[in-house]
């Protein structure tokens, strides 16, 4: 939870002068997101989100980010479409930051995952594949293969400060993946970020996707790999064969999958249990004493990994060919 | 900044049933409020402020603050007015906490006080002292004189640690205090804690007041001597007597002052600065070590108390008898 950027009364006033949503009559930052500042934003038009660009998000990927979002809402994904100002842009510069406001999306993400949570996402991230194929702006994945070796030079050896031989396990998985990534499957505009908390329901019905900020480019079975390890693990570190299978049955009535893409699911998902340990290890070696922002337990994705590790088939997954 | 305890999606529906104010849309947590624990709740119905009570603050005077909201609420004051469930109740259990629904209360807190902020102010805080007078419940103040004694012990001596000195000069002002306390002025309710963060602004109104939290009966003349001193004194510590004066006249236009209350305000103005000095003082030396809330600077209450220290009569304020 967060609130980075504090934005005074009389500036937010003069920043709503280069909109149409009417007059501010409140803003409260909230303790959510990561990455950035985030407010609710009440005006006389309404309830919406103001969001102030931090450090970590790259301000040459916001035009690919806030274009993604308008481009779905455009075809019909719910999610937080950018508001323009009166001169046609989404993005301006509030105190010392890239910031825009985008629509307030109403709904709750679920705590407790069930069954009917990924059969709708599952759906969703469909519609979400399709709509965005013909969206024109490109941003490689900088957080996938390509990208792990650095991330793992980063870490500088401290995984084993975290559990002895970490390390060592982290370079030979690295090694496996590099060597047997698939490459030549369906590419297209990935989430890649689709956990519970960026996913809103109201009752069982997905009401809307956010955080797009690490959107991109990728195999779009990847999606799917990371929804897997996100979605449809227990609290106890097994896996639930009936969420995997409804969400990627629910997938597939909207788009089906290739053979190709099915039969990789296996290596994507043990990558994407990589990536996630990688990305918190290094958030965990490296956070500030004293943040915010208390850092996820890396070992909860090393025991991932280790299932995914020990899987034979997608049918282990609950998923039939 | 703060939200200590989380409210799942799950709970918040089912506590919303024993509300006749829509179903639930969207909660989120806000980064503000020291204290407790808020959210903004938008149902059907429209925005409301859940807050759950955190330790600090004691269930037993939950009745109290709520009662006092909605009496002035009642009275036309503007405040977060408490929302009753279909039983009637306002209080009741959420996630193990005391929990109460408020309504919304639009406004901005003002970054940099203004004079016209501070008439608004006056005008306000004698019309809050004039809707008081008929409230049936009582609490005594805590963080008066007779509680400043325990808590400079609480202190332990460490004062010097913030400033060497300062523990001796914090006896030698509590002797005085005690000694010259005016103890026979008029009493009723105030609100004690009447902050900037406190009191919301739309443009140049003041929309309403938040943060009841520390009601109490006390002195009335004391609510303007907090207020003098956080209201009228500059980033630099020196005051400004324009803005006292348009306080205090535009609370006599209200409600007018008597000769004893006048001639009270530098002891009573010396006094709030000491509470503020050893309340942040004792956070200062307490706080955790990476708490979310950083502590406020004791030392900007002692320029204050010294300030007031030097104050021969009243008219040092710019404040006519």
């Amino acid at each position: 939870m967060a609130v980075y950027t504090e934005v005074p009364d009389d500036e937010v006033e003069s920043f709503l002068t280069e909109y149409d949503i009417g007059e501010v009559l409140s803003l409260k930052g909230i303790a959510e997101g990561v990455e950035n500042s985030n407010y609710i934003l009440h005006t006389t038009a309404g309830n919406y989100i103001l969001t102030l660009y931090e450090k970590r998000v790259k301000k040459e990927d916001l035009p690919f980010f806030l274009g993604y979002m308008q481009h779905l809402a455009a075809q019909g994904i719910s999610c937080p479409v950018p508001i323009a100002g009166k001169d046609g842009e989404f993005l301006r510069t509030l105190c010392g930051r890239p910031a825009a406001i985008t629509a307030f999306l109403d709904g709750m993400w679920p705590r407790r995952i069930q069954p009917f949570h990924c059969r709708a996402l599952g759906k969703t991230m469909a519609e979400m594949h399709l709509a965005g194929a013909n969206f024109p702006l490109e941003r490689p994945n900088s957080l996938s293969v390509s990208g792990w070796e650095q991330l793992l030079e980063a870490c500088e050896g401290k995984g084993d400060q975290v559990k002895p031989g970490l390390t060592r396990e982290l370079e030979q998985e690295l090694t496996f993946l590099s060597a047997n990534w698939p490459d030549s499957l369906p590419k297209g505009v990935i989430h890649a970020d689709m956990f519970q908390d960026n996913v809103f329901f109201i009752h069982e019905n997905l009401s809307g996707v956010i955080d797009f900020y690490f959107a991109c480019n990728d195999v779009l079975a990847y999606e799917i790999a990371i929804c897997l390890n996100a979605w449809c693990f227990e609290q106890d570190n097994s896996f639930n064969v009936t969420k995997a299978q409804l969400m990627t049955r629910a997938y597939q009535e909207t788009k089906p999958l290739t053979r190709e893409e099915l039969e990789a699911l296996p290596i994507l998902a043990r990558g994407a249990a990589f990536r996630f340990l990688l990305t918190r290890l290094y958030d965990w070696i490296n956070h500030p004493a004293g943040a915010f922002v208390k850092p996820k337990d890396p070992l909860e994705y090393l025991n991932k990994l280790r299932f995914h590790q020990s899987v034979k088939s997608v049918s282990d997954y609950g998923i039939t060919l």
